[in-house]
């Protein structure tokens, strides 16, 4: 059994997975978003794609049984456990500029985007080419009249979603950035990739 | 004063404006929606964001008084006025999956995605460069639990949603070619470029 890799609060990692794995989140305090992007590691022009996902699940909530799609019309991953039931698939990862404009806040502040972009330059992955991420973990609200709110997370600690890879992946991961979305603290964020047979078993 | 240029059914057009024009997008027959992409032509990379704009938005749902915004966090356009009031901004531009994977239909299909290629082409924008788009006039519908349904347009003969570029832009616009996105029927849409004082002398 492998043991669980840390992101440290305010971070991002970025990994790849092969089709089949299955990939981990666990929110491991309780309350703390954790932003992921996709990109099919053969050819990383095609990625997640949030309007292509809502398309295809004709859904804005994505749970346990729905599936994130790429750009090219092609699943990407499958969600296969979800012990909170609360993500987030609308809002962009925060930014240098979401603290500057929304939150008032000129001086440096790390984000999600940024944490994202640091661990995917690697790849080759350029800060333009980061999609709209999945937030896991994350609670925007919307009233009928599509006014959006960002809550603190409902998510307890041990809460984790589980992903299948439906294609083989690079993942871009972090521990969230931002105080609104996060109760206002910064937690890390565990994850685990494994082979499929390892969860048969649990 | 410039007479509006015509998107025949199941077509698109792009072309380029400058910072300060004026984007008029009319329905002429009513209950036809136009998919509108936007990129900074100085730096194609910049572009529309659907998760950037209900970000700093607050809001899914599009109307007179809001911004389009870029994936680098600038605003790309304002809305100044819209005579019907509904659109969307969480569906991606119909692709030939569409019709294959949700309407079942194996056959040839004019599709958003490829109209809206087939016109960016010869800017240099490829096929996985088209982020979701800003659909005009479309009618997307979503329950309290997040639930999906696209519904015919509300908009009405002469119909029209007026924008202001807040940078020099390239748009990529089409006439919509889903046929649950139009009520069954495939329309034109009307448009013109003005420079701003054409309207406000109107």
């Amino acid at each position: 059994m492998s043991t669980a890799k840390i992101i440290e609060p305010q971070t991002g990692a970025a990994f790849k997975m092969n089709k089949g794995d299955i990939l981990t989140v666990i929110d491991p305090m309780g309350q703390q978003v954790s932003d992921m992007v996709l990109f099919n590691s053969d050819d990383q022009r095609e990625k997640i794609s949030a309007g292509k996902t809502m398309d295809f699940e004709e859904c804005i909530l994505l749970t346990e049984g729905n599936f994130l799609w790429s750009n090219r019309s092609h699943k990407m991953m499958e969600i296969i456990e979800d012990t909170n039931g609360r993500n987030d698939i609308l809002l962009a990862p925060c930014s240098a500029e979401t603290f500057r404009i929304m939150y008032k806040n000129p001086e440096e502040h790390p984000s999600c985007l940024t944490n994202l972009h640091q661990n995917l330059e690697s790849y080759g992955i350029d800060m333009d080419a980061i999609p709209t991420a999945f937030n896991i973990f994350m609670n925007v609200q919307f009233s009928a009249l599509g006014k959006l709110k960002v809550l603190p997370p409902t998510s307890k600690a041990g809460d984790l979603v589980r992903f299948k890879a439906h294609m083989d992946l690079i993942v871009g991961l972090t521990a969230c950035s931002a105080e609104d979305s996060n109760a206002g603290t910064f937690k890390p964020i565990h994850f685990l990739v494994t082979k499929e047979q390892a969860t048969t078993t649990r």
